[in-house]
Parts: C-alpha cells; structure tokens; sequence
C-alpha cells in the first residue's frame, strides 16, 4: 500500500474503488443529473458498524413565540451536534478521523462527490478508519437556535438585531474556491470536476454562525469530546472549520491525536502558552493551487494569504518543538487542485498523501492497508 | 425468515442484530449518553454501494444582502433535496424504500434510535432493501432559502412577513408523540425508550416549511422524481410528511410502488379523480397505541381523529377498487406504539409487519431474506 501511494503520488490520479458504472437503478432510465452520476465501488464496503448520534447540547425554555406558537412554551435542546459514522470490519482499533465542513455547507461535504465519485468519508473507511462526519452547530441536521427570528417576526425583537445567514453565488464559488478565474472559465489544469459545478452548488446550505451560534462556536468542545469518547481522534477541518481542529485540541490536547487543516480560513494568532500546547499534537496543513487568485470577495483576503499565514504558524509550533507541516501538492508537481481539494478529481490522491501523514505521524494501522 | 416474522408478531420485540456492546471505543471510557450507548451489530453491514445526492433544485438569482452581505449578488440553488443512500450487497434488484422524516426533524429520526439501537434505515438495507433517506426541502442538508430573513435585518422586508420556525417543546413531545399522558410519565406500557427521550430532542431543528417553503411544497416533486430515478420506490413518510407519500403518487403513479404512512398527520380529502389515481397504488396507513391521549396542542386534533380520518380514505381507495391497508399494531394485540414508532424498543417488530406487506403487496426480494 505505501507502495501504491508514492506511484500515485508521482504519477496520475488514483481510480481504484470505483466503476463508472451506476447500479442504482438499470441503464436506460432517464435520470436526473446526480443519480445517474453516482458511480458504484467494485468491491462492496463492509462495516462493523455506522449510524449517527449527537454530541452536547444544552436544554433552554423558551416562550410560546419563541418556539413558532404551535404550542405552548417550554424546553428545547440547543447547540447539540449531529454526527454520522461508519466504523470499517475490522478497523475498530485504528484510529478514528472526524471530518468537518467548512461555510455555508454541511457534512455531505465529505461524502459522494458533486460528479458522483466516492467521497473521502468512504474512502477512509475503506482505507481501515473509522470515520466521525458531524454537521457544525447551527447548520444541518444539527439545527440553531430559532428563537430570535420568531421574536423578531413578533415583534418582540428588533429586525436589525437578527444575526445574518450567509450564502456564497456561484459565481463567487468560482474565484473563491479557485476553479477558475472568472465563472464558467476553469483554470487549464483545474482538478475541480468543474462539469458538476451546479451539484456543487446544492450542497450549499445558509450559515448562521456568524453571529447566531454562541461564542466560543459550541463545536469547539463538541469536537473535543467526540475525540475523548472515542478514545482519540484525528480531527479535520476544512476552510471556515479549517482552524476548529485547533481549538479542540487546545480544550483537550490529549484526545486530538492529530490535526487535519484542510485550506484553513487562516491558522489563528496564538499565544505562546497555546503554541506550546498545540506543539504537543501532530499538525498537518493542506492548501491546493492557484493560490493568488483574486477571491471575488474583496474584503477577505487571498488564499495566499492564508496560506502564509499558516506556514508562519507551523513556524511558531516547530519553534516550540511541535511537528507541523504544510502539505502543498504544487510544491510536489501536482497541480490544479481548489478550495475543495477533498472533491477534486484526484481526491483520493490528496487522501493517500494525507493517510501516509497519519501512518507516520500518528499511528499505523493494526492490519496493513488494503 | 416469513415464520420468524409469524413468531415475532404474536409474541415479543425482535432484539436481533444488535448486540449491548459497544464497540466505538473500548469500555471503561467516560463518554457522553448518546454514544456511549450506541450499540453495535452483531454482524457486519455490506453495502454495495452508499453515498448521497441531491433531487432537484432550482437557480434564484439573489442580492448581496439577501446572500448575507458577504460578497456581490449572484445565483445560488434553492429548493433542492438531499438524499443519503445505501444499497445492500445482492440487493439492486429488490423495490427501492424512500423514508421522509416528520415536523422539526430531519432524516435522523431513521438512523440509531435515541437509545443506540439500530435504525429502520439500516434495518430494512440487513433485508435486502436498498433504502433512500432524504432530508426534506428547507430543513438539515436540503437548506432553505434564506433571502426573506436577511431582508427584514436589513429592513428591506417587514419582520412580520417572515414565516415562523417552529419546535416541538419536550413537554408537548410526551403527550403528542403519546409517551405517556403528561411529561416524566409514561404509559405503563409504552413503547418508547423514554429513558432516552432527551437524545430525541436533540433530534429537533426548526422548521420554516410553514410558510418558509413554496407551495406545492418542492419535496412532493422530489420524491415523485427520486422514485421514478430508481426505477421505481416504497414511499415511507412519516406525521407530517405522512401525506407526502400519496401527494407524490399522484404525480407519477407509475414509479410509487407502494405507498407507507406511518403515523400521518392526516389523510387528505381528495377528489374522486385523484382517489382513482392512487387507488392504483398500494397503501398501508400505520398507527400506533393511545390515540386518544390530549396532544398538548389545543388546536390540533387528537391521533384518534386522524386514525379515523384515514380509515375514512382507506374506504374510499377500496371502494375505487384499490388495495388499503390500516396496520394498527393494538389491534394484533401489540400495545403501547407511540408516535415515534419507528424508534420504538419494538421497532423491528413493526419494520418486520411493513416487509411483510410490501413482500405481499409490492413485490417478493429476488432472494430470500436472511
């Protein structure tokens, strides 16, 4: 298997593990755009276990109005986390990886791909992982705290006060996320399945946690504790929640047993104190290509930026004798991979290389890789 | 498999397949209620295939304050519905099943019941079916449109136009969903694992789809949609998504091979035209115990009235020559069913009288059940 890694890692996108052909229903039918895109593996994926459950959350009373006036007050829970998991036959003694999604997007982030290919969730399984998909608090299936638009819809709270949901328009997913310059106008060597860019756009979601989700982001201590209850965890983030892995370890260093940034929002202005706790925990950045392209959102800064500002990071932890690393496939002669690098079409060779990071920096596998 | 059903009906609850360990991490480890608890079968799950996609969806093209002022206007999708699917190793052959979630839910109520055990999406894949469950259009992973609420922040829409966002309170959860007459008290012979009535509450996330969603509600097309994409599909809906079964056959009669409503919240009074129509379906209508209990909710009526109400459409659907069924567990002697009866601690127990009715009514598995 490491040997299969470094071929891919020099040469070509890995395929294995998928068919073009779809067997969700018999060829002929006319389908709708994503169904007939989804491919199916050659060999089935065989689980100990998968399911879903919830990390933290808090009860709170609210009035009659608060709750929509079907009935009458009382209690909610809020803040909790929804969290999907597949644990591989056999693979219950590896150690377990939680994915997080970034802005505007849920979980589904991770799972099939916009043009149907396997997603990293499943990938990892079947590379012996355990894996922990949660939604962020306040989005998905993990639900906000509504009460705040219903008191403004009553009147019992000012409009202006309402915290904003956020959407990014397809045509600012296009520079942001770096599958091009301009819309419908992909870079020559875009690894983005830029043809499937409008399923894409339907896993985007409205975001309310920029102001509608208390402060620290419950998700913080939710990922925190998902590690400790499995007994350890890489956790990974992506983009907005590319920092949250950070600031779970920093609550419980010990559980994180390594950290994933996958094109972090930005790696964050520690303390020292912190950096020296943070230097405790493996630390693995990823950022793709195309770095310097403007973002179409003039206030934000670009993904160079970030990407200078994380490697100034993994600067202070190895200072304070950390391991971190930046994980830059152009820097390797892999070229054209975007914002969402774990959708890309040599995704599951982003995933090799991130899994090598995991077998030496972390821990191997009990049983070699299949 | 048909005999162990036989016994299963007249005797006790089907414990099979899921054995008290859990396995996501070794014992010993303080962990919080729901995972801990989480319990793990006793034999693998093999899938030939799981993953998720969207049906249907539509471009809107919004401003930069209806984006929530992140960067220009442009288009984003709407209305879309998210599906997670699983298919059975051996099992593409056998009728697809669709499960649609209730009020203030997602498409959790399927999966790991509250108390850890296994869920009906899993449950029905172990029978050899493949099963689809969506997320309706404006709640979890489907998302909702969010340009109405940022107008009213920034003033450009009356606050009393937004529409509500309503949550069942806990306490108007036990008499409604008829855990027991008052809250903290259950019936004698309830069903539901109340011990774990707090992990269903944190099933809950508001819910806009009255008057946040269009009308006819997206989810009834998307179904319609997803069952002809599969070749066609058993449509299960479930309390409020109870109708959605029969709503979406009368858009395409021909890919609803069988229509499930379990616990609807009522049966709509169609027109003869349309009774004609769905007579051409199977249908089993499904209630369970204490329809009689007060919901809590003034305004509403009581289960019982539903019950009626649908056995009312049942006559209609035979007189029109069609096959309708009502499954009322208390009437095989099976007693103490709530609301949420597909989390019930005799859950299996009901999933294994709906296998039996679309094994006779829909279509036999091409291989036996194990």
């Amino acid at each position: 298997m490491r040997r299969q890694r470094i071929v891919t890692f020099v040469q070509s996108v890995v395929v294995a593990g998928a068919s073009a052909a779809g067997v969700l229903g018999p060829a002929g039918n006319v389908m709708a755009q994503a169904l007939k895109d989804v491919q199916t593996p050659d060999t089935p994926l065989v689980l100990k276990a998968q399911g879903s459950f919830f990390v933290g959350g808090e009860k709170v009373e609210q009035t009659q109005g608060e709750l929509g006036d079907l009935g009458p007050g009382g209690h909610i829970t809020v803040n909790q986390m929804y969290v999907r998991y597949m644990v591989p036959q056999g693979g219950d003694g590896n150690v377990p990886v939680v994915m997080v999604h970034g802005a505007t997007l849920t979980g589904k982030s991770w799972e099939t791909t916009p043009d149907g290919r396997m997603g990293w969730d499943e990938y990892f399984v079947r590379k012996g992982h355990p894996v922990y998909v949660p939604d962020q608090v306040g989005r998905g299936r993990s639900g906000f705290n509504q009460a705040i638009f219903n008191n403004a819809r009553a009147g019992s709270a000012p409009a202006n006060t309402l915290p904003r949901w956020i959407r990014f328009s397809d045509e600012v997913v296009w520079p942001n996320f770096r599958f091009g310059s301009k819309p419908g106008a992909p870079f020559a060597d875009s690894q983005f399945p830029v043809t499937a860019v409008d399923e894409l756009s339907k896993q985007g979601v409205p975001d309310v946690s920029f102001g509608g989700v208390p402060a620290p982001n419950p998700t913080f201590k939710a990922l925190s504790d998902l590690a400790g209850q499995v007994n350890g965890a890489v956790l990974m983030g992506h983009s907005q929640s590319g920092s949250f892995p950070l600031a779970a370890a920093l609550l419980n260093p010990a559980v994180s047993k390594g950290l994933v940034l996958v094109e972090p929002g930005g790696c964050p202005a520690y303390t020292d104190e912190q950096i020296k706790t943070l230097a405790t925990v493996p630390i693995l950045v990823v950022f793709g290509d195309h770095r310097d392209t403007p973002t179409g959102l003039p206030t934000f800064p670009t993904w160079q930026a970030r990407f200078e500002g994380c490697q100034a990071f993994i600067g202070r932890i190895k200072s304070a004798g950390g391991q971190a690393e930046m994980l830059a496939p152009p820097e390797r002669g892999i070229r054209g991979n975007s914002h969402m690098i774990m959708q890309d079409k040599n995704h599951l060779q982003i995933a090799d290389l991130i899994l090598q990071w995991i077998d030496e920096r972390v821990s191997k596998p009990t049983a070699p890789r299949k």
